[in-house]
């Protein structure tokens, strides 16, 4: 096998939910379909190397000059900060379309097991924007797990005694969920939180 | 987001194996590690791009001037054909090393589901290699489903009357199977096929 092919593949092999059997399999559909999807593919991402960048501000990843097309909405909300756990949780969040306030894209969520300490998120830059924008709400968008928690829980600690509410997603059936099949864990939930 | 982005994503998800979900999730990692990964990426699809091609001979993909390093190694014996369905099997042979000859690559199995005729297995292509190489024998190493059966048994009928011996890869136990998991089928083939 060409040098070239392995390389590639080795590369495709390590992108996230890959192994070196789909890299394979990946690999040879492109070469072998070298100008209709090959090409059109390193055209896209050439686009994308060029153009598309890390937002300073919230962390969410756009084509933009200074800012993302979200920090630079006008017709969003500024003293609203929603926090989530990575970029893909923003976009989940923006295609409901039910905010419209700004996010704080975190660098990953508190975990021991993975030694992720309050560095990765990022509170001084979140604090000096609360501060800048007179913000009044953050809301914690954060996966309902043990490591989720404990990050929202560092949050609220946080922002304590610094005049800000902080919220967190209510937990409880899914929207369709039935009852029979639903853990334990999240009927207790819906069960303490009913209203 | 932006349509850069969003274009690169839906490229993604139509390659072999992804959906919308983990071709976001690629999209993410490949723009968050731009100059680590994503660039590293393009040089080497790029390289793929204008250095790998089809063996118009055999098949294969591989990087060469006029035909693959297979096709061209004059230690590998000329007379012998191995049939497979892909470019993956093929490379999956290899691996093992077992095998010195030269290949043929099929455009698929026949299948009258997915209307795959006698068309895709490139025959008269294979009939004039065997005549200009006086091959003596053609190994089928094909899926042992009912397409890959179908496959082998048209083959075999084609070249019935040439004087080209045409085997196929023995069916049994894999190894390391405990014959306790084994499907019926398997341990009917094994059994029938006992030596």
């Amino acid at each position: 096998m060409s040098p070239d092919i392995e390389v590639l593949i080795q590369k495709i092999s390590r992108l996230p939910g890959l192994g070196p059997r789909s890299a394979r399999r990946i690999a040879i559909h492109l070469i072998q379909h070298n100008h209709d999807i090959l090409e059109p593919m390193l055209n896209s991402m050439k686009k994308v190397h060029d153009n598309v960048k890390v937002c300073p501000i919230c962390g969410n990843i756009d084509a933009f000059e200074e800012v993302c097309s979200i920090c630079s909405d006008p017709k969003r909300r500024d003293d609203v900060i929603c926090v989530v756990e990575s970029v893909a949780d923003l976009w989940a969040i923006e295609r409901t379309a039910c905010f419209r306030g700004k996010y704080h894209v975190l660098k990953g969520l508190l975990s021991s097991i993975n030694e992720r300490g309050p560095e990765v998120l990022l509170l001084e830059k979140l604090s000096v924007r609360c501060r800048e924008n007179q913000v009044t709400e953050i809301i914690n968008a954060l996966s309902a797990t043990v490591e989720g928690q404990t990050t929202d829980y560092y949050i609220r600690n946080f922002f304590k005694d610094k005049n800000i509410k902080v919220s967190a997603l209510a937990h409880g059936i899914p929207m369709g969920g039935e009852l029979d099949y639903l853990d334990d864990g999240t009927l207790f939930t819906a069960f303490s939180a009913r209203k």
